[in-house]
Order: structure tokens, then C-alpha cells, then sequence
């Protein structure tokens, strides 16, 4: 299919979507508000991301028909998680535009190649060392300090694969596991606040960026966003514009701030694709991070996305899905059930948005 | 499948829809973010409807076996057409509940017995006859006056199997169509505004209805709605709850109004589904028609649905749906494609909804 790259991806193409969790589900449904066409790929089958899309392929990232069909199929192609074999997103870029763009998901993937990549913009980061020995770690105590957080450099998601190491006595089980995961050293930082802020970057190189959104965490996952947060906004954006633009990224990008007691702002960590800690737009009022996606790969103008609300997001971890009827009968609250059917501990099913006022 | 008549229906059961078009389409959208999945029954493939859903049959309405698979899925069953046989419903019925009830569908079916039905509850409606004869028709201008408004009973809708009469010489054209199709003779009502009011009675009785709607058609099709819209709010809410009483309702129906200079309401038609002229609630900042639906016939809590803005929707027939980029880089506007591959003149091909202003 030829077309003009400044033209807008016409109304029925077909974008195929990496990854059938919620965050898929959701851009499915962002595309077909647009007139767009969905394929969603994913391992399982009846995954979430399935369920809303015009065409499903279960089949592994290693499946070469499978994903050369796939791509065939597409006009473009994007995908919801991070984790997604950088070599497969390669494969199908050879036939069909892949955004983000591959470039932007290598470094990112690997968390201390992302960091370096943050530090050489200049931007501030958590101090950090790369380690894959008892000896590394060792030499990054003593540069870095206790306590720290070794996080595996690949495949860490919802503090899955990350360890604090506050004394000597954590630091044996720290190492054997460094037998298995090359990893990274950050300093433990003492922050006042977890925000976040949402962008996206269009085809054309314009950007636009939602507020600060501040960010509650239990357990190593998200529990909460509240938002606009306040905070140094103008710095969050500044620093989201310069990552954006340095990645040639395409698409919305999510970065994660620790904010100091002086409101400055140290990123944690980026993920490239649209984000738990955007999922309070879905309901203030503007458009939303999905739909914001699917206009940032497409073409289609980005619009404006300034909330009409300030908006809580709760996330429904396990059995909490099972309140839907509770938050039914409330006023301004607003499900999403991922209708995820095995209710696990600590598995995400659902998020809720409440309007707490209007701005 | 048993279960307590006053339980909501459990996250992850089945609601089959009766027609793939972009109704269906916009309740498969709703009822996935409340957890439910969704079967699309419809004649074509490849309809809207079927894009979003999770089970996708194309059959015909009179395929014993197509339903009777459907039926046995389905944990209920509900249509998004009034022209879906209520034969069709009738056999679903025996095996699952199908909302709203058939009744109530066979009695809208006919624009008769609807008119009728709605005298019989002491609701103002423009004066009608029954006529299925040149001798009947010419006994219905003595009675009615002229101009009067012939439609058929049956199937009728987007002013298709509508004639005005507005003279003599309107009359024999007319009268070669009775001999195939069985009509009603309107007086034909020189109204201030057509105006109409959406509203949902749950499974238990409980009843919400939005604020009026005020509506203009373009070639008997409605181009643009415009809620709230002042009007004689109270009159509306009484007849719509009046209705849905008598008819042991559940689920969401819309009745359209002629409002006459002193405010007063004459029953237009009733819509026993979500509605055209309710679509600007998805962008109301508030539960939606889709999703009130939804709740109305799962036995969820029905929730608020006071909007929180005034909202214009303006339907896009045709080749307005080729706006999109326009659309998309103009503030508050929210685009909604169905996603028809095909552009024919006067297909409602979508619509936009734009935030007017905050309540």
C-alpha cells in the first residue's frame, strides 16, 4: 500500500497491535472510534486485547508465518507491552512501519542502556551502575551507598525482578541471583512523591503532553493516580519533549518521576507505550492517552488534551474486581473491567475513574 | 445457568446482540468495560458490531439452528434494531432471557398498536387512523384534515416508508401503496421543535432518564441533537416513565416528542433501544446510553447520570465521515467512526460529539 507519509493513515486501514492485555483492549477500542481496523497479536488466546479486535492471532513471538502474516495484513503496527522481542518487532518493520520505532524500544528495553541514554541527554536520573558479579556489586555499593535497588536489566515489570539491598546480610542472595541476570545498581532514592507524566510525539514531530500525575504505590504496583498533581510540570514536560525527540519516538511515551522534597525530578524509568498511570485520562474529559496513540501513529492531528477533571484512578487488583455493583451506585465513578477471567492476587483486572472536581 | 433474579449478571457472562450495526457496535464497547463479553448476531459479516465483539455470527433471523446456538451461549439476550422478528426474539426467549421483553418489541413493531398503546395510557400522541384502503385513507382526511403523514405500520425508519400528503393530488400515488403495505395516517403537526428524551427501568423497576434532547432532522434523518436542551423536562420524564411502567421495560428506550409553541409534548414515536438522538451522552461526563443499557438489563446499579456538559451531536452522513482530520484538530470534539466500508449518500457513517460548555 503506498501513500503519502504526511497524509493521515485513511479511515479502515488496518493496525495491527503486539500484545492482547488491557492496554491492547484499550487501543483497540481507541482505533475503532477512529474508523480504524485492529488485529490484535498476542500468546494467549480470549486474552482481553482479543476480545474488541476486528481480527485475532494467538500464536508465539517466535512464530515467523505467523507474525509475516501479520505484518502482510497491516497498514501499521504498534504494541502494548514493552517486553516484546526487539528481533520481532525488526521483522515485521522490514514489511509494514512499525511505532514506536524499534530504535526507541531497544533502549528502553534494557534498563541501563535506557539510563545511559537519559544521563547523555542531560536529563537527571537515579544514580546507577551496571553489575553482573559479586565483585561489580560490591565496587557499586561503595560508589553508590546502601541502601540500593538491583533490578534485572530486562523483563522487570510491576517491581517484578527487583531487590532492595539495605545491608550486607541481603547482599548473598543478591549475588546468586546475579548468576542468572545481568542487572543494575540504583541508588535507593528517599522521594517525596512517584508523578508521572503522559506524551505523545506524532509522525510530524509534534507534541503534546498531559499534566503531572502523582502516583501511589503498594506492593510494587500501581494502586493509585491522582491527577493534575501539581508538581514542576514545566520540567516534566521539557524533559519528556527532549526524550521524545532524541528517541525519534512516534507514539505515547510514559515517564516516571521521583520528585524531591525541592519539587526537582529524577526519572525512574520510561515505558514506551501508553501506561497504567495514564488510564485517569480515559475520563477527563479530553482525549484520551489510547486514542491520543492511535492519532500519534496514524497521522491524524494529536488535538488538544488538556482535563476538563481532576480524576482518581484506582486500580482493581484480584478480588477487587468483584465490587463492580458497589462502584456501579456511585456517583462520577467510571469501570473499566479488563474482564480478565482467572481472579489472581496481585494480578491487575480493572481500574476505576472517579471525577473528584472539575477544573 | 441459574441465578438469583436480583444479583447483577456476573462479570464474564455472554450478552448476545440481535444486529451488527453501529448500536451494537457501541454496546459491545460498553459492556466490555463492565467485564461482560458479547456475541454479535447479524446478517452481514464484517458488520460494526461484530468488530468489537467477542463471538461474531453471520446468519439470517430466520436460522433455527444459528439461533438456537446463540440462545444456548448466551446468558441474555438483547437487540439493537426494532425490525428484528419478533418471531426471532420470541424462540430465544425459551431458552434465555431476552431484554427488553418481547413485548413491549411487538407492540413498537407496529406503529399502530404503538400509537394505541401510548392513547390507552392517557399520553398526548398526534392524532392517528388506522388505514389500509384508498376509502379508509379518503375517511382519514375527512377526520384528520390536511397535510397529513402517511407511514407504513411496519420497518419504517430514517423517514423511509413515509409519504405527506399534502393535497388531492398527493393521494393517488398513495393509495397504489396501501395496496401493499398496511399504514397509519397522521394528522401532521406543525410542532416548534422535535425534541426526545432517553431513559433506562432496570430489572428491579428503578428508572433514570437524561435531560431532554432537542433534534434536527435533514431530510428525514437526524443531523444534529443538542442536550440539555431546556423544554418542558418534568412532562417528558412522567411519559417516559409512564411507558416504561406499562410496558414492564428493561433496558434503555427513547421516545420522541413534537413539542408544540405552549411546550406541550405529543409522542412522536418510541425507539425500544438506545437511541441516535443519545449519543451525545458519551461525551457528557456521565454514563452513557450504551452503558445504562447495559446496566438496565445485567441488573447492575443504574447509577448517575446527570451530565456535567452541554453537548452538540452532529451526525456524519455520507462523505462527512472523510472530516476526520478536521474534526481531530478541533478542540473538544470527539469522533466517533463506525468504521462502514462502504460511503453511500445518506449512510450515517458517524458522529461527533462536541463539548458546548460545563453545567
Amino acid at each position: 500500500m503506498s501513500r503519502h507519509e504526511n497524509n493521515p493513515l485513511p479511515r479502515g486501514s488496518l493496525i495491527g497491535i503486539l500484545g492482547g492485555g488491557q492496554l491492547g483492549q484499550m487501543l483497540t477500542m481507541a482505533a475503532t472510534r477512529l474508523g480504524y481496523r485492529t488485529h490484535v497479536y498476542a500468546e494467549c488466546s480470549d486474552s482481553p486485547g482479543q476480545r474488541t479486535a476486528t481480527f485475532k492471532t494467538s500464536a508465539g513471538y517466535n512464530d515467523k508465518a505467523a507474525l509475516m502474516q501479520f505484518a502482510h495484513m497491516s497498514d501499521i503496527v504498534t504494541f502494548e507491552f514493552e517486553n516484546v522481542p526487539a528481533g520481532t518487532v525488526k521483522s515485521i518493520d522490514d514489511i509494514c512501519p512499525v511505532r514506536p520505532k524499534v530504535k526507541a524500544l531497544e533502549i528502553i528495553q534494557d534498563r541501563f542502556t535506557e539510563k545511559s541514554f537519559i544521563r547523555d541527554q542531560e536529563i537527571e536520573v537515579t544514580p546507577f551502575m551496571a553489575v553482573s558479579s559479586g565483585a561489580e556489586l560490591e565496587s557499586a555499593i561503595k560508589t553508590l551507598g546502601l541502601p540500593l535497588v538491583l533490578k534485572t536489566r530486562r523483563f522487570g515489570y510491576d517491581g517484578k525482578g527487583q531487590a532492595m539491598i539495605r545491608d550486607m546480610s541481603d547482599l548473598k542472595a543478591a549475588i546468586s541471583d546475579l548468576n542468572t541476570h545481568a542487572a543494575i545498581a540504583e541508588k535507593f532514592i528517599p522521594f517525596e512523591r512517584e508523578v508521572s507524566i503522559i506524551g505523545a510525539r506524532d509522525i510530524h514531530g509534534n507534541i503534546r503532553t498531559y499534566p503531572l500525575a502523582e502516583n501511589d504505590h503498594a506492593r510494587h504496583m500501581l494502586a493509585k493516580t491522582i491527577a493534575p498533581a501539581g508538581g514542576n510540570a514545566g520540567l516534566a514536560r521539557n524533559i519528556m519533549e527532549k526524550l521524545l525527540d532524541a528517541l525519534d519516538y512516534v507514539g505515547v511515551m510514559a515517564v516516571e518521576f521521583f520528585e524531591l522534597a525541592d519539587e526537582s525530578l529524577l526519572v525512574n524509568e520510561i515505558a514506551p507505550r501508553v501506561h497504567n498511570s495514564g488510564h485517569w485520562t480515559q475520563n477527563a474529559g479530553c482525549v484520551d492517552q489510547f486514542e491520543l496513540h492511535i492519532r500519534a501513529i496514524t497521522g491524524l492531528p494529536l488535538g488538544n488534551i488538556t482535563p476538563r477533571f481532576e480524576v482518581e484512578m484506582i486500580n482493581l487488583i484480584g478480588r477487587d474486581v468483584l465490587k463492580t455493583s458497589e462502584f456501579a451506585s456511585a456517583d462520577n465513578v467510571f469501570i473499566h473491567d479488563y474482564g480478565k477471567k482467572e481472579i489472581k492476587p496481585g494480578r491487575k483486572m480493572g481500574h476505576v475513574n472517579r471525577i473528584v472536581r472539575g477544573l
